[in-house]
């Protein structure tokens, strides 16, 4: 009878390499190991990588290729929902996660697996990422993880390779990094409490750049098309260019103080220098083409948009009803935004676009105007206020005082 | 016969001078001057108004001290709701409005007026304020406003003040600026359009620190209760203390693009390094104490009561009951938030409270935890993802791909 | 030099009747009337009014028929969106008039007019509905309203139509009906008070069956495809077919308590079988076929669609965002429900989709199932609760009960 | 060594009878039964219960009466909030669960129990509903479910309890009826499919009237202070003066479709005349007592307090916060509503309210008023519709039509 087929989400670390020997030794697996990479791996990381899957003994090894997928169906509706988590933090790593489990699910079914494995602990949110979107996708195969199940030490695992012949360096790093196309995540002793922010040697990118430098960025119905006025066709090439010229500015650094999908608080740095600065321009742009209800009403969805992504429910049929929404709000979003970038941090300065509705021969703020009179405002005033004075007519009559 | 009686409010610019001369030689009516301190005045500006109201012949003149009733019946309840207009405007100017226009109406109930009198123009957002909380308070005193009925130039007040015998400098200044308790708003010609932010000059308060400083800032249930550790009993004064402390870091300084409450957009700059630091040390606060739903309702109703506030609806009966909410919310908000102040910025370092949900012995984020196990988080993780397994599964039954 | 046109929205009632001859003989216009019917005139109801615009001397006439366009643009999101104004009123007369409006301005545009005109009067909603989209859509066209600005009493306009050779019935009805493809309002002495309800003969529809009856209301996407089985490819006739079912029972009756847009409250009776039972219908199938947070939101959004439609907003953009929110959310809600009917009530019976997320072999609600164990809802409840628990644990350490 | 001790929640029903004997004698626990009365059962059935208990073996029975406490902290608010799960159904059962685990959970504490037992199956809600309150508050006692954990037959609990010396009528009832003050839910073969209803006999009560009858239920602050013009100090009586009323014109019969807490959809039928006429009666006098803004905001949190309550989030703080809001919202609900009851269906009359706003010489909807002119309305239409104007003159601009 031949071997059973697992496809193990591997990442080149401790625990999906154990998992690798372990589901072939122990378990008797035909170990498929696959990565998915949604932009945060270089083409030089991705093969070392699949070094380290040889050499653990993988039947076979695939990187999977997601970046402009996790663009168009998730980071193209953060943009147009300005959506940072708790006012702060770009759903970065959780974000990514997601379609890292929907590619990594659909290889499984692809080459006809009878099981998938992910290296989430017990402890986290990306177990329940890993699972949900394992379990809704193909409810048939079955999900097997060694280091949530057995609770294993470090030690263990690092022993048990060197038993079965692998030989590697895992040594636990002062900060965990978690660095993706959306920005990157830090954990260290300062996010396990409450009292201390990170030091400054714990950010991979480092103030290079001094004194203060405008660049702009384009917005075409609400996505990036161009920086510094060169365009780009390719959505990721923008980002990384405007991740580039942010990074040097060490700008957005931040903590986020978060409500984890298993219901306890968590802390995390982040540094997205960005999706900061686009998001920063993209809602600055909308202050000027978006009604008054348009963006109240996007800021709504857009809210909700973002903690359903961040607690793994992507595929909840409402997420494509809000990217309805999204997309209808982003027609006339088009437009430059400059920026001037200093040292950790930035001065929107300004928006130029056909569509900004503060740019009309119409009646301007502040000025007399030639599209109403004061008696227009007056009436106004008079009718607005109709509901109070008749509230607060009943209370005097009623001897209420408010 | 007696003359009848008008309130003025009264700042000692130019239009309210005219408007001094004006009701009492042109309409005859006996003028009493009043203006309402919500906390932007010190003493000696409030004397040299007084003294501008006496030489334009005024009857009487009052100084309404309001600074309290407002922190009271208005920013307490702005920082409990973190309100920010468009994710980035304390309601500075607009919030005081409100305020000073109940003092007034209330003054010329009390000493028995027959009319009040503003000097709003027909272009702004002032006019409504006043116009409607007059309405609503005294439906039964006529309202007088000769600068916005007719629609006089600068020259013409000038001339018509100097033939009445009173002259003063009204130098128009190339930045107007508005200084308020809770912000300082500043308009200029880069305000009127779309493309630039207003120069460093424009700007009040210059940057004076350089480096990096720690300050602290103590909340007792939402509000703020001590600064740098030592406790302020007067909430007025530890608003005073921040603003101190960050305005020489030039730190709260950005541009709002409003829409006005007449439906047009605009555009303001605004410094408020008090009200920003205070408000990014409470949301954090609040991140620590309240749990996720608590956090995503305040969101709600503290947007609403913003946007309310900012458009003359302070007295819409609905503002009681989100009132009633905000102040419910903060029973555990309590504690002492750590910053960091640097030129134009600032990074939230820590929190330290009893009521911080992360400072737990029930379980730790990133850790194993002893409150539950892996196989009851596989137990939540699969119910809850029953609804989208269900609709998943009817989509394939269906045909349907999704 | 020739006459400058109008074109004048005419009903063939008094006030319109006044307003031909007055634009013409006083006004010197030529005067062009328009009716734009949105389904609730018949064919010989609108050549009545045809002939009485000619027999007042209009220089010319049209019916402009809008029915499907205000079918497409309009009733599909309020059906889609279960739009129930304050949960009872489905927003009938109001919806209509803003697309009659947009077909007489556009209409005017295409004649070339100079002008175009409305007989509202100075207390109700229409004005503001007619005046905002005249403005909006042709800020150029010149909008003329003589009954509301020479407020004129009924026997003025008569006795000016005698003696300018038009003689009509114009005898006030006890109850004012106003009929329309989606409901018709009544308004008579009772609705002027809070008091009391409209009496039985009030309501055009007079209960005629008796007993129960058992229909069946069919949809494809969210729109009405088929009623008892028969198939309706216009659904302007299955909405006519359904109204003349319901009708017969007196179903569909009730009063609204509304805020007008000019922020007073008004009641209207109002009776719309076809309406109530359309939505009933379609919000029962959204039960079965939608998930919780897909209704929860298409409610948010539908409700505010509803306000805005009412008052006169169908213009906001945001509308159009709304619209594409409720069209994504619609994409499964097909299938069949049957209604009992009886004398002035109903009852939804059941539902058959293939869309249900109850029919499914996934697990059943009340009996052991297979899709997950009683240990897999034990570590859900484990889990669902953990905030709750850190908050009260942190409560009870801090000394407070709660 | 003495034995631990349990407190049992027992209905005398099958499963919670055969967990006396069991706990007594498989687990050799002290086990003592307690009955948490929400207002659902008579003097008389809670004899037979305690008398049940008794002859079980128990240690000790309690019932707690707990009515008030039901109604001061749940129904109170269910009124204020018009909570209508789904725009249908009042929470009936699943609020009284909460009240009775926290009843139960708190007499263990009292009596110093070492765990606390439940009969509810592993396939339900109300297990979530018991454990999650448990777990709350008293994360030391230890919750024991054999019914859930063992997966039992009704066969095998009869014949043990047999073997055991414990004989009882047990007989499976064709519906399940679930009675309770806030309403009463009924489950049969009809409700575990979408297609049917329930038939007439399937309910508890029966239509006993014909005719009509206009019925008055009064309101002080939003709560129920009088029926048919007979004070109610106790509101309990209150509630069931009206249900009394109502049921016999078999009014509040319905069918709901929810979502489970576990995610799967359930349908149950209820009948609950008592809640369905307070609460209609309730919002009708919303309607003319609160502005258009606290209605809204009102329905916002309401529908999120009615989801939570029904999901076993009642001691989620966010549910205090919420509670505050609509209690503030209440302080000018007072007036007297007529209600018109017919076989299966009733009609709102009118309402009389001091504080009703449409009640006022202020102005009024339909005819002419004093409070302000044509002009008024004219410059209030102009203003309200800038944005509108400006947004569809730049789509103009723009070669956009729209």
């Amino acid at each position: 009878m031949s071997k059973k087929k697992v496809v193990l989400a591997f990442s080149g670390g401790l625990d999906t390499s154990f998992a690798v020997k372990y589901l072939t030794e122990d378990l008797g697996y035909e170990v498929h190991t696959a990565i998915a990479n949604t932009g945060g791996f270089t083409d030089e990381e991705l093969e070392v990588i699949a070094d380290k899957a040889k050499r653990l003994g993988a039947a076979s090894h695939a990187s999977l290729d997601i970046t402009k997928d996790y663009y168009d169906r998730s980071i193209r509706y953060m943009v147009a929902g300005n959506v940072l988590r708790n006012g702060t933090y770009p759903i970065s790593v959780s974000s990514e996660r997601i379609f890292q489990a929907i590619a990594i699910i659909e290889y499984a079914k692809k080459i006809g697996a009878d099981a998938v494995a992910h290296g989430s602990t017990g402890a986290g949110n990306d177990q329940v990422r890993f699972d949900l979107t394992f379990q809704i996708l193909a409810p048939e195969i079955e999900i097997i993880t060694p280091t949530r199940d057995m609770t294993l030490t470090r030690e263990y695992e690092i022993n048990y390779l060197r038993d079965h012949g692998y030989v590697a360096d895992f040594t636990k790093m002062e900060y965990s990094i978690n660095k993706g196309l959306w920005g990157t995540s830090i954990g260290g002793k300062e996010t396990l409490h409450s009292e201390q922010t990170l030091p400054e040697n714990a950010y991979p990118s480092q103030l290079e750049a001094s004194g203060e430098e405008d660049i702009t960025i384009s917005f075409e119905q609400g996505e990036i098309s161009a920086v510094n006025g060169k365009p780009f066709a390719d959505k990721v090439e923008a980002i990384r260019e405007v991740e580039r010229l942010g990074a040097r500015y060490a700008i957005g650094r931040d903590m986020h103080i978060g409500d984890t999908i298993i219901g306890i608080k968590g802390r995390v740095g982040f540094e997205a220098a960005g999706p900061m600065l686009i998001i920063a321009a993209h809602k600055m742009l909308e202050k000027h083409t978006l009604t008054k209800w348009q963006q109240y009403w996007k800021d709504q969805v857009g809210t909700w948009y973002g903690m359903f992504l961040h607690e793994a429910q992507y595929l909840e049929p409402v997420m494509r009803d809000i990217e309805a929404m999204l997309l209808s709000s982003q027609r006339n979003v088009s437009g430059t935004v400059t920026i001037r970038l200093r040292p950790y941090g930035y001065t929107l300065v300004g928006v130029d676009s056909p569509f900004d509705l503060m740019k009309t021969d119409f009646g301007e703020y502040g000025e007399v105007n030639k599209a109403w009179s004061a008696d227009d405002v007056k009436g106004f005033t008079k009718i607005l206020g109709n509901q109070m004075k008749i509230y607060h007519n009943v209370q005097r009559r009623n001897g209420k005082d408010e």
